[in-house]
């Protein structure tokens, strides 16, 4: 017997006013699933481009056969799915699974509009938490029992398994940043403004930021950014003339780009110093293809990285990022804001304007 | 005064038999420069490019003011030169110094055809080795009297500090591949070769060497491959079928192109597993541009690194060699041929048909 939940239906684009909160049946769980009561979903912006919404909380209702990772009434906190067979999860590498893309974006049936069998597609990102029941897979969750102390923290640390491990990670595990590091990151969203969090607790000797929209770059500077460039101040001169001035003349050592915008990606692939590391991060366009000029290339030493889910493990770098909350250095609670699940649309709207960086909605 | 000697001048591309072996004036060593007789150059394919002749060795003749790295009479191995003041060096990062092809590659006036001012262009590789007797910049000085026996071995391990670094330091100090890699070489001449040396000594699982040189695939597997492809002979399979049948059937963990041809470029980082590192070592084309599909590199995470000289600092990455080739590791005399230097025509024909890898021109 099916349970009867809420959820946000995506008909269409968001931006043709396709995305609905309808009342759906969802199915019971099955082998390696459990069915989840969502606290909290964080909004991304690749939600927006994908369909899906993830980096969600809740608490477990039910378990299928062969879950180990959670009880019944267990907290915890959600994030991307893998197939932990392959040869790329065996080396521990799973946010470049091969099957990730099938297995977070893909079509599995989870909701139905009536008590039937499911015939609306679900598990983005392992979960669709974008619901306020829902199936999990095994592998996306992490148990939060020993994490959270109430059902607000629950909330809080919703996106943490989504765009703050992205950003963060990015700095930690790829990059591997130090003191020594001169960082540029653009794009100052939630990721961006994550990667800066995790500058600061890499203790990189100079953060510069760059965004376009000003209470954005005031809050980079507040989480840590030495320098914020605005890009639309920028008047006769260039990007990369403005970054170099800042990292010795001759440009950073990393460059993260949160933005995806071809122009930001191309002039950090020009302004990174030889021998310095260019981390692509944001969801860039899907038709656009950057032309590298491969002796130039070359000569330069650059090292040209893309990176997922900032490279991490959530089981092992959930709670890092807990920790680092815990000790101050992690304020994630300067990046959100709270909203009933229900007002979805403004949600995006605010996110996409700047005056919010991570809605979280809450479904309770 | 100037010395008098012989170098085989650059009136034109060899291709156009511009190549000539005349008598030239040589100026005296100015500060931080030395005159070195040389004994031997290793020819490589980059110098038919771009006219030079690096990787050369010899004794010293005369020391400009300034110099420390060696006394007349010192023997010396040669390899690129470096500015030692940007940032770039200052961290370590010499064969990446933004002014690498300005001091490797530049006008410098060395030579002359009379006794007068100096009008032929030398410093090629900091070094211009293709003389018996040439100006060379301290930073491009390794001493090595206590490195070599005899003026045998000067002659042999004349190479080192250009291709043979090259290669092997794509494998040791860029990809730092360990027991777990599988590695694909691409392009078995010095500098691919190299790679299989260094992949050896590295212990890589799995080495596999593509050519279409029979010759070449037979040293290859005799120096450390444990497969090889030859292209010419795929039939109707595509190479990235050929290599991921060797390689878990996902692909290498490190793929070193050592080719420079952009069809190999192009399938080498299609088929490099995803979190695997693809290097970049041989020189493309100058026109030769890869397009990037920068959503999708992303998704695989991917790292394309561009790589010179194996980012060996010479005065220590040399004396490596030299202790890998004394304890039968590195046997670069299986890779070489010895020739008089106004054999050079013969010398470069045999290296492009492949009966030569590394054919070493001796002045004396």
């Amino acid at each position: 017997m099916a349970s009867r939940g809420r959820a946000i239906v995506c008909h269409d684009t968001h931006a043709n006013g396709g995305w609905k909160m309808e009342e759906v049946g969802v199915r019971k769980p099955g082998e390696g699933e459990l069915l989840v009561e969502m606290v909290a979903s964080g909004v991304c912006h690749t939600d927006v481009i994908v369909g899906g919404l993830p980096g969600g909380s809740g608490y477990v209702k039910e378990i299928g056969s062969g879950v180990t990772v959670a009880q019944v009434g267990d907290p915890v906190l959600l994030s991307y799915a893998f197939c932990d067979k392959c040869e790329i999860c065996k080396a521990g590498h799973y946010s470049h699974c091969p099957d990730f893309n099938a297995l977070n974006f893909g079509p599995q049936k989870i909701f139905s509009t009536e008590d039937g069998e499911p015939e609306i597609s679900g598990a983005f990102f392992g979960q669709s938490s974008f619901a306020n029941l829902s199936i999990v897979k095994q592998c996306s969750v992490v148990n939060a029992k020993d994490l959270v102390k109430d059902k607000k923290e629950l909330q809080l640390f919703a996106p943490l398994g989504c765009g703050i491990q992205t950003g963060s990670g990015s700095v930690i595990n790829v990059a591997q940043a130090t003191e020594k590091d001169i960082i540029v990151i653009m794009g100052l969203g939630g990721v961006g403004l994550s990667a800066v969090m995790g500058a600061k607790i890499a203790g990189c000797r100079t953060i510069i930021g760059i965004d376009r929209v000003g209470s954005r770059l005031e809050l980079a500077t507040e989480l840590g950014c030495t320098h914020v460039i605005d890009g639309s101040k920028l008047g006769d001169r260039s990007l990369g003339d403005a970054v170099k001035e800042l990292s010795d003349g001759v440009g950073p050592t990393v460059t993260i780009d949160a933005s995806g915008a071809p122009a930001l990606i191309r002039a950090g692939v020009d302004f990174t110093r030889n021998r310095g590391r260019i981390i692509q991060v944001g969801a860039a366009p899907f038709d656009f293809k950057l032309e590298l000029e491969m002796n130039a290339f070359m000569s330069t030493g650059k090292q040209l990285i893309g990176a997922v889910e900032g490279h991490a493990y959530p089981p092992e770098y959930v709670p890092k990022m807990v920790q680092w909350y815990r000790e101050g250095k992690f304020p994630i609670d300067k990046l959100v804001k709270f909203m009933p699940a229900d007002q979805f649309d403004q949600a995006l709207k605010e996110m996409h304007d700047g005056t919010t960086i991570k809605p979280i909605l809450c479904w309770s």
